[in-house]
């Protein structure tokens, strides 16, 4: 039987999951920080010209995760998810499934994992968009997973030189 | 901020949360094996004349908990959810509306959150089921959940003297 700590089995089901890998010139420390620290995530986490207009994060298995999105006409678009594994500077797993205290949200999207090692050239970044379904999926991918993803970690890297 | 080791904060919401709490003969060892173990679990875990089919455990974050429900007309009816957090002896939280790897569930109902402490004439058991919406935790009251839980859970009493 595994141990309570071991860490899920994150194998990849190509018919589900979208991934997106690169290595970043960002130390894993700062990636780690981006990614938990609200004050740096809302400078980075909307890619434009959406932006991010608030963030809250309470960071542990069960904590909340939220975030308000801002369309460029002023629109918001909250989420509230919450943690679901915390181990710092290696690996971040949350979910818009459930809110906080693990409560099921009405209706869910994904499950996100994300990865960091350390890596001559900086970190090698891992995301993973997790889905419960083809459409899911699909839906994400039509949305522009990839560009998506990709310019907010391109933000990540610029708004990082100034941490 | 918060500790990633801090257990997260389980404040009950009366509109969306039913709980089950009593004393039972039973020590809290034996109450986390009865959850833990496919082949105690099966002994009590499913009210009678319903019962359980087949259980499966990966007990961890993320881990697999597959239960098959056997109804009096012999149908089966499965469930695959995932454990949240794994406190041996303390604190056990599962939910639907994740399954294996925390991906997404097509649909979720609950999650359930079990907590044992010593108390001198055994355990004192509390069982926690938190919904997502009032329609979902009527459903559940209406389905019998304290009936429900509660004869499972004089199954577990009766069936650990065997232990």
């Amino acid at each position: 039987m595994a141990s309570p700590d071991t860490p899920t089995d994150i194998t990849l089901d190509p018919d589900l999951d979208l991934i997106l890998e690169r290595i970043v010139p960002v130390r894993r420390e700062l990636v780690w920080r981006a990614w938990t620290e609200p004050e740096l995530l809302v400078q980075w986490f909307t890619p434009a010209p959406w932006s991010t207009a608030a963030c809250e994060i309470d960071l542990r298995p069960g904590g909340l995760f939220r975030t308000v999105m801002r369309d460029p006409d002023g629109n918001e678009h909250p989420s509230d998810g919450c943690y679901l594994e915390v181990r710092p500077q290696e690996r971040l797993v949350l979910t818009d499934a459930l809110g906080p205290g693990y409560r099921p949200n009405p209706s869910s999207f994904m499950t996100a994992i994300i990865r960091m090692e350390d890596v001559e050239a900086g970190t090698r970044y891992t995301a993973i968009a997790r889905h419960g379904s083809q459409e899911s999926k699909t839906q994400h991918e039509q949305m522009g997973f990839v560009d998506g993803w990709g310019s907010a970690l391109d933000q990540l890297v610029a708004a990082s030189k100034g941490w």
